[in-house]
């Protein structure tokens, strides 16, 4: 019961030579930096420099944010699993969830279906005024604006708008979500400035890239910098520790009032 | 009861600012690439034009093998749980391991213990020897040489050996690899190339990566791959024609033979 | 800093004893059952013989269900990772998402939800046009009815139900359940009955236990069925062979077409 | 090119009926305990009532070891993948490595490995002295004595052993262990009594089970602790404080001096 044809175009090889999205890799290697393999490998062709230095800024600014709950998450588990270090970057990628990886996403889809619905000559304003009432309607936070630390302004969105701009890159998603924070900044009477995942949903929407793969992108990124998180935890390490502390602290009043188990 | 401060190197962040490595996040976004920015999360400083080309070369060789085994797990977990991408990516990812990310920290490993041994000015065609006889005892293969597939020669190592030397970057590490691969030729009594993976943890050596690391670079490589394999898979669904295929096919047995369970 | 202190109640230990929820493990070794000491862990007491009846049979019912992506992946991964069971058996959970572990906590969510906006005297046939009404509003399906495989009827379904009623588990949200199935046939106008897993959200309702824990059931069931496939895979592999038919097949077109990729 | 039929005796089920190692899933419903079924998932029958005993014994010791790495990994994944419980789950199981979930399977695996080349008769004391001989000699401990909080004793321990002999499963493994402890104590000059892993290890053996197999014990008994875990996460959380101290103090050093990167 074949119901259906397995069917890759990613990549095949054979006994004398690899080819990825068409091309040989032996004759990438050495030619191609990593970020324009990235995009070689989710678009099916290599970037043009435009395209190359925004795909790359993106991408960098979504490998590092520091001592996050994923970063952590990977060095408790690199302590109990040493032999497999795989699994504690697994670990450290499964925290990009809706809460940390899912934001540009959210705002890359925000976008993407808004102007899919829009038509082809959208009405910009009136469709992020849309956006927020819907938003305001499903009492919910518009994705991609506002940020709990970097305020007033996210100093990573001035610098990707500009990169965007510089090569080409500013069109109706951008200024889509930059009329959205307008709006909404007017609407809950607050600031509420484009952040950098805002941003980044809505340059890799310039790029053409579905907003599904935008928590990709993030996953893809996150994975470098939790491989430099590891390797620090193999010569500072801060695991046993926190461990050692959290465990004392959570469990003292047990210990104090519970010396008489039944 | 404190022991030890907590204390990590590699970022920080305040309202205004984003530093990772001791560079301004902001001032990075747009001149460097996601490759560079992985060596700058490794080493701690960004690479040379010539560390650079070297680095994004074996970055980009370990980013896609095809239809792995790993490509394969991280597409059927995504039938089952498409609300987490990330989860998809962290089962794919749980497959480099021994098997399969492990070569290439084997190799540089055994390069590495062998000329941290052998002093300033290692006798190298003996070290050599030592590595094969010792392996031979252990009746273990060496590793980072040989490969299943990619016969007489792995395609990728001799390019890759020439992007190392066009850099600089043709070292003890590299000569190592390349004398062992003639003396277990000679000893097995058949040819035994270098591969890519050792090809890889040669010139990692020569970067001054440390071993514990090259499993780390092949992790972060193919998290690149494994969203490709996943968006494809939103397109082009293979997961769930796999699972009826095997399910039917090993269950066959059980269901003719099986009809009066107990 | 401290905002708040951390604090949990699940378990202490000291250099003589190890309590476990309030009562000595050393007392409970020998006289305490794999599922009741998972009701002891969710509950924070022990089960009385009817809880412990109903717990253990929505429990097996979880653990099991032959080849499944889940156990796929599992395997697939153990394949590159020998080294690291614990990743096989995380890749196979990883699966356990919305398609295949979210039914049982979607279904005790639609009924925990449902009553817990009707008061105390709720009319059940009303929440149950509510709930079909609402479903078929939002075009979705009603989450633990119907059933691909197990048609007309899920055969565990009523041997759960019996078991619930037997040990008087048989109390609102298992009447609401078969009413909403019977409005959603009606409404739909073909047979929706209860499967395995809305029973299973209606019996879990009954034993008092959170929606958001449905799915954690799921989860910690299938650990164990996961654990049985990857020592079948050491002694009956299928993970090298799916992985070669797999490769071969999804490539083929580009082997025979890609000989000359640029 | 098929070179293997896929095979699986774990489980099939058809429209009327799942069955499970040859036993049909609903006569089980009601009758049947999870840690029984764990059982019949593993060894291919249900246990007897000894079988039953020690099992359980042996599965509820590995289920909860309170605020452990694993447990605390698994909170700060929840933070942020509140959408996939089975994402923070799979991260705790990924500690479950070498230095946490591997010590009951290198304990049995020692047992098990030294007396298949002992004979059918083996010299208890002499394999004993060998094991201890063997381990010094790699300057390596003896895998399942000692341990950093439970001492002098273990109290997991004699009573572990208590039930297995209650139950008729003190055979030549746990007499081995306890040698071996004896042996040790006196080569090291210091105690060195079973811990709760290395009874474990050797009652599993007295279980026939395979060594491979005893780190999934531990995996898929961790699993339900984990989801305990998780749930008092939504009531009492600790992630979020854990991250906010954690970041704030490893990376003070980085802010007073650190306010003019390049």
């Amino acid at each position: 019961m074949k119901r259906k044809k397995l069917r890759s175009d990613i990549a095949w090889s054979s006994a004398e030579k690899i080819v990825v999205r068409g091309l040989d890799l032996v004759g990438l290697i050495g030619n191609v930096s990593l970020g324009d393999f990235a995009f070689l490998e989710l678009k099916g062709r290599l970037p043009t420099p435009h395209e190359s230095a925004v795909f790359n800024a993106i991408s960098i600014t979504l490998v590092e944010h520091g001592m996050t709950p994923s970063a952590i998450a990977a060095r408790l588990t690199y302590l109990g699993a040493p032999e497999a270090l795989q699994g504690a970057v697994a670990a450290g990628l499964l925290g990009l969830g809706d809460r940390f990886g899912g934001p540009a996403e959210e705002a890359a889809r925000m976008l993407q279906l808004a102007l899919e619905d829009a038509g082809d000559s959208p009405d910009l304003p009136a469709v992020a005024r849309q956006i927020v009432a819907r938003q305001r309607a499903l009492k919910r936070p518009v994705p991609g604006l506002g940020h709990p630390v970097h305020r007033p302004v996210d100093p990573r969105t001035p610098r990707l708008f500009e990169v965007a701009a510089a090569n080409g890159f500013s069109g109706r998603y951008v200024k889509l979500i930059e009329l959205v924070s307008a709006e909404a900044s007017r609407a809950f009477g607050r600031p509420l400035p484009v952040n950098a995942t805002g941003a980044i949903g809505a340059i890799a929407s310039e790029l053409d890239l579905p907003w599904q793969v935008c928590r990709g992108l993030a996953v893809m990124a996150r994975a470098i910098g939790l491989v430099a998180h590891l390797q620090e935890e193999t010569v500072e390490p801060l695991a046993s520790e926190i461990w050692a502390r959290v465990e004392e602290e959570a469990s003292e009043h047990l210990r104090e009032g519970g010396e008489s188990p039944q």
